[in-house]
């Protein structure tokens, strides 16, 4: 709201030509996944597989080698036209400034943490957290990143009801230069409620742990460490959220040919914070990628243990043909056995079957 | 999400340049509308004339004449700056992603059915369906869209409350090729349920037909087959929505000279899946479409006949002065002779006033 | 929906380039400002100052000096992604189409009043309404926009809960051409109801003033006269919002030097239609801005006098250090007498610290 009396139409109006802000360089860009999925026993859906985004960025060179940069990321659903889940934030998927230089990136606002955009080069789907609701309880889909590749733990877990899993809001963001391959990253939050709903925890109905719109009871924050060599790759992560649940994880990838990446991660979540018994979930992932041509084979399998539980496995297998850099077409087909809503102590056999097309813009 | 490890920083932050997505290309377009309504008895409002609209759209070039597009639409009030009706999905518009090629166009995700889409052309306010409540009940407008043209049908039975009447979520498009004039459209959605509120139909108010939440008891689809040759152009149509309510329509325009179009059609909508009586509505309309150099006259009359209820009427006229090919100045009167909602059995008449302004971007 | 039938698939996918609309042209611009907040015995917190805006606009040049211009302007929390209070419009900045000519500018839409729009060149943080919640109630930040800069008053008294308080829906806004440095803005808004919640006002809980949803009981009214000579500046402006408050303010500023620009206002609210005690609210501000090269300091101090409370009083400092001409860093100190939610009659005082970074783009 910068303006000089006398102006006042105008600038309304023309401030692109005239205004203080100079140059304006915006980027609009996205994703428009849509396609076809089925889980076994329950009827085919219209879905996506991919996150779909729209997004406004930039990047502005202040000299000296400092950039400012910004990037506000709307999240929805292809097949009904909604945000995200129908209630989440408008920029679900980022809202975050900054300024970059020889320290390295410094942000604020709202986006992943440390641990969980660094995690997703680890996971064969590359992070497609995409999953459609079965008939009788659970969801299902090709990748692992929404449960087995985070031990089932959340970044969030004190936001509005539907929100992310993996970000944080009223945070800071850290990324460290490279140095010979290494890089560090770490995420602080504030200690700001959010809205969230009532979680009871180790408390009872009456007095939840954290009662509706609780601040966090300790700081959340992530931390990451990684290195690229081109073949070799690897993370070690620790997060705490705002609830105190602490995850550590650790992943590596290998490149033995060019078109041929392995991946494997070992990751555990300690929920004593808030749950009594079975606090403990471990989870560990093997996948691999390999590329011929226009086409990609993705290939995953994985478990996730819960104490007093029986095992959540995943098997994965799909297929991506490129219609060119920015458009491909997806098969994907999976089994999970996991415990139905009705049965939790039984383990059930889900197959999903998918196909669609991903357009990047 | 498609990053590798070790560039993080940068590419979550400079993947415009550096990132999978070689160039982008999204067209940001728009409508806004916005002017002055008054309907007899009510006092003067702020009004759209048109859905306003706020786009991203593209298409890339895949080589050997196959091409991906995609589009998403904001629909939103100008007068208040909310999205539509408050409460409507973010893209209410659409959302749709697909590819063109020799077969024609297959598009997944939400959009106008294949009869709503070819039906506009038809109507001599080109299908702009925007009305203004009236004080005494019902909602009074210019335009034959919403009511009459339709037969007073909605595409979208249940989908959440206050949404769209003319599109499907989860579904599957299909445009066939020209064929000397001929063009055969198809739309398919899925058996998702999509947030309705119950529907008692041909239940009870505790045993609603469809209770909240509902999957279609049918799959709707929707066909439309278009013929156009300069001067004739025609349609036949036939959809059947989520709770099998079915309408048929057919539509033809002529030309006798340049600047003169002038337009028929008839719809028929059979409610019997959900209503025990008056499950018909029959509708005809007339209208004609004059050019005058700038100016552009629009003259329409139609009657829409419930079972056992008074016939719904409407004449309207109205004028367009175009100021470029983007922008023009309007202005309508219309005379609606409508039952108003406490005396569902009489009609009452009611005289649309409006004025504005409608610009493209 | 202006289409031709027989090209129907392909208008809906590339309308850009033969469709109707010619050429197009949308600015995309916006602000993203994130920093660090904390209010005395508050914990810290991640703040925006200014307002986030995203928006598109553009001008279209009609010939004969007459041009179409239209503004959408998303605002949204850099710190958790979600539009503005969460649940405000999405296009709560603005949504405004018009015509500009030798004639002046008439828009109709949602916008800014014709005194809010043109009182912020008077206040010292150049309008920039951003506040932080303390721990024991009240708002407290460094500028006096929403608050003393405008005695308390409300332009939006009858939008929905947590709207805006400085803009009008439904209504047309009119700003006459610059002659000799005077200009006139004229804002006349419409008696539509715009869902309120109920407000008491004069009448009981039973029989509120203002029911939930009411329309104005007079149209609301904004007017402003404006003089700019280049060193002197100028502003008388009377508005009457939809509940009959009544606001007059009056405000200059000075510029002794280039550098150093003087600023003062006073401003008047009278509540008498809603409210038997304590009807009027007194306030008035004195400030500067003083650019020192990159630099540029901020001063400001200001009093409202509420009939039978104790005088809020508000002095702040503040210092901007420019990147470049799209991007700052800034820092603010304030101290604030208010008195807190649980003991309205005594003062507390609270101190305000933030700093952070400001983009536009």
């Amino acid at each position: 709201m910068r303006k000089t009396l006398g102006t006042l139409a105008l600038l309304g109006i023309s401030g692109t030509v005239t205004g203080a802000h100079a140059q304006s360089s915006v980027t609009v860009y996205g994703t428009l996944d849509a396609g076809i999925a089925k889980v076994s026993g329950t009827t085919a859906q219209i879905a996506k597989r991919d996150n779909n985004k729209l997004g406004f960025r930039g990047v502005e060179d202040l000299g000296g080698g400092l950039k400012a940069l910004f990037q506000l990321e709307i999240r929805y659903e292809s097949d009904t036209g909604t945000v995200e889940a129908g209630s989440r934030p408008l920029f679900q998927g980022q809202s975050r400034v900054g300024l970059q230089g020889a320290f390295g990136t410094v942000r604020l606002g709202r986006g992943l943490t440390a641990y969980q955009e660094a995690s997703t080069a680890f996971e064969p789907w590359n992070g497609l957290p995409t999953v459609v609701p079965s008939s009788t309880g659970g969801s299902i889909g090709p990748g692992f990143q929404p449960d087995i590749h985070v031990a089932g733990y959340t970044s969030d877990a004190l936001g509005p009801a539907g929100n992310s899993r993996n970000r944080f809001s009223n945070a800071v963001f850290y990324n460290s230069p490279l140095y010979n391959g290494f890089q560090l990253n770490l995420t602080v939050g504030a200690k700001e409620a959010n809205g969230n709903a009532a979680l009871i925890g180790r408390g009872t109905a009456l007095a939840p742990q954290y009662p509706a719109n609780s601040a966090p009871s300790a700081a959340p924050y992530s931390v990451s460490a990684t290195y690229n060599s081109g073949r070799f790759g690897a993370l070690a992560a620790y997060e705490r959220n705002a609830i105190e649940t602490k995850l550590w994880a650790l992943a590596a990838s290998y490149k033995p040919l060019p078109d041929l990446k392995l991946m494997a991660s070992y990751q555990q979540q300690d929920q004593s914070h808030t749950m009594a018994a079975n606090a403990d979930i471990k989870a560990w992932l093997l996948g691999a990628n390999y590329t011929m041509g226009a086409g990609k084979l993705l290939l995953g399998y994985g478990q996730k243990t819960p104490d007093a539980a029986p095992h959540v496995k995943q098997a994965s297998i799909g297929y991506e043909h490129s219609l060119s850099a920015r458009t491909y077409l997806y098969a994907d087909l999976s089994n999970r056995k996991t415990p139905p809503v009705s049965t939790p102590a039984i383990l059930r056999s889900y197959t999903f079957y998918g196909a669609g097309v991903h357009h990047n813009f």
